[in-house]
């Protein structure tokens, strides 16, 4: 690892992100000044990941206020925002965060106060993000003694009790994820720290049970149809953490192997039921879970539970254009997300520590 | 339609198959002459479909026994065949068959005795395909009946009580999925008539009910990491069926969301205890079909029943090549199939009728 690039940060009076639409070709920064640049931005994922989209609409705030921070603009700059992506409630927590700290600021420190609210929101989801990791990490722990138990409990035949590799031999992680004690956990398109502006959610108990000498293999799925496993991959190449890119369809089989022990995903909103929508496919991977008895967790950070949404069947579906599956003039349909039944969750992991799915209300603000 | 190109043809002392791997880009024959032809041309996939691979390669056997027809030369021939490709038991089937027919027949007429025979697998196939259609066709007709009278019983409020389309307004597929009496079939990777010989396996009974006047609306999953299913969507646009292309992940989200009826797949192998191997993603399907009531079957002619595999765990899972999820340096793991319990089925639809996956001894030659 030569840089590490950040997802997000300031740069004068505009933004610098690390633009996720030429990941994992080349990491460049890319350089925003205005509203439009941000919601274009957003709209076509050059950031993405709901924290980080949240963090991204704080800041378009502040750009979209350069010229005339009066009531009306912020108004206009808050729509267009809000706008340009439908599922992921953060954005709309930012954005309503934002309007609170402004609506109470007077309109000649307005522009200086919605940078400091937006760096507030930013440094928050760094902070939120890497305590997800430190109460994610006794689950990892936990998964790995038990693992470790049955392993030794197994006559000693050969090194290795779990089944034969599945091909590919040569490659660090396929070599890896099936060494006895190693914890392989299961996450789909990319929650890690490129998702959010630092530490990321479903992947911050990775980073810090690979900072502990956790042995953990990571099993990424490729994520059509925008393959943000791809980033993932590259995220955790950068970290050294061992991994191994999968098609998604291939999901099932792995558990069915018994060469899954955990399975961690991130959220784009959370009902107050706990029905939670991420990525779409997630709820495929919830479901073969469930069926062979995997423990299945959702890590977000409390500014992705809506409280205003009662369940799953109230979050909107955003439906994306079918040019991203690249089929040409073939009929598409592209829905963004799915819903996960609270029910298959066995735990969320926030910045507070892990609830029952159906035990929100504690955090409810 | 301008032609019709069939899948596999004599062409004198050779064979002409429809290249594969260059649908949906352009429709191509390709001539194969040789034993290490047909090897390739089904190693590479240029042929592929479970049935389709068992007559090309009893037509491989036929090319290889060119130059000389002895027992050891046969040997030789059947063994490069067999070790092309290790899920789909056709392929041992229709080797097994040749070796029957050959050791029974004078060398001097057994090479006329492997076109022969090559022939009748080749007919064979596409008859046992067409009686799937026909067996297959009363499933759709009462999914529809139910449908039809279910829709029938609701409010008269508008003119489709089904959910709001997934966006994508105007383009043919996605607007006649929703409407009230068109059955909604899944299906995952191509099991249509370019799996087979002709007719295909899980798309023959819907080509039968689309004859018939049903009307019926394909939801085509993607099928990566080699994308059979923009074959799907190829073979049902020559054939005038409606259909919708989706990303792998998207099967959980529409089952949940009620936007299917009926989910019909092929095989690659069927265990004597109805276990079925097919395209890695079934699985998947399976669970989420079970999960919301959804019938779930599986198409396939007698040869893909293997009555030697007494269940699933025991049916080799074939790994292909990292290359295939192109992503270049990144560790893959890239199984080809993965084993649907054969609890999770509704029903095994062969040329013989339909059966439970747990009542196939019936079937057993």
């Amino acid at each position: 690892m030569a840089t590490r690039w950040p997802t997000l940060i300031e740069d004068g009076d505009g933004l610098l992100i690390l633009d996720q639409t030429r990941l994992p070709r080349e990491a460049a920064m890319l350089r925003l000044t205005t509203l439009e640049d941000v919601a274009h931005a957003i709209r076509v994922m050059q950031v993405r990941g709901a924290p980080l989209i949240g963090a991204t609409a704080a800041y378009g705030v502040a750009l979209g206020l350069a010229d005339d921070a009066g009531d009306e603009r912020l108004a206009q700059v808050i729509e267009t925002l809000a706008a340009t992506r439908p599922t992921a409630v953060n954005l709309h927590w930012a954005l309503a965060r934002m309007q609170r700290a402004l609506q109470k600021s007077a309109l000649a420190t307005r522009r200086e106060r919605a940078w400091q609210e937006a760096r507030a929101i930013a440094e928050e989801d760094k902070k939120a993000n890497a305590a997800i990791g430190m109460h994610g990490l006794p689950v990892i722990a936990r998964v790995r003694k038990a693992k470790s138990q049955i392993n030794h409990s197994l006559p000693q035949e050969g090194p290795n009790p779990s089944p034969p590799p599945l091909g590919g031999g040569g490659r660090e992680g396929v070599r890896t994820y099936c060494d006895g004690d190693v914890v392989n956990v299961m996450t789909h398109c990319n929650a890690g720290r490129l998702a959010t502006v630092d530490c990321g959610t479903a992947i911050s108990p990775v980073y810090a049970a690979h900072a502990d000498g956790l042995p953990v293999h990571v099993w990424v799925s490729e994520t059509r149809p925008r393959n943000q496993g791809l980033l993932t991959a590259w995220e955790l190449a950068e970290a050294g953490v061992p991994h191994t890119l999968i098609a998604d369809n291939a999901a099932g089989l792995l558990l069915m192997q018994g060469r899954v022990d955990l399975v961690i995903v991130g959220a784009d909103r959370i009902a107050a039921n706990g029905d939670t929508a991420n990525k779409v496919g997630t709820y495929l991977k919830a479901l073969a879970a469930r069926a062979h008895g995997v423990p299945f967790y959702v890590a977000a950070p409390l500014s992705t539970i809506d409280f205003a949404c009662a369940s799953g069947a109230q979050i909107p579906i955003e439906e994306r254009s079918a040019e991203e599956l690249g089929a040409g003039a073939v009929p598409v349909a592209n829905p963004a997300f799915d819903v996960t039944p609270a029910a298959l969750i066995s735990g969320i992991i926030s910045e507070r520590g892990i609830a029952a799915a159906d035990q929100l209300e504690q955090w409810r603000p």
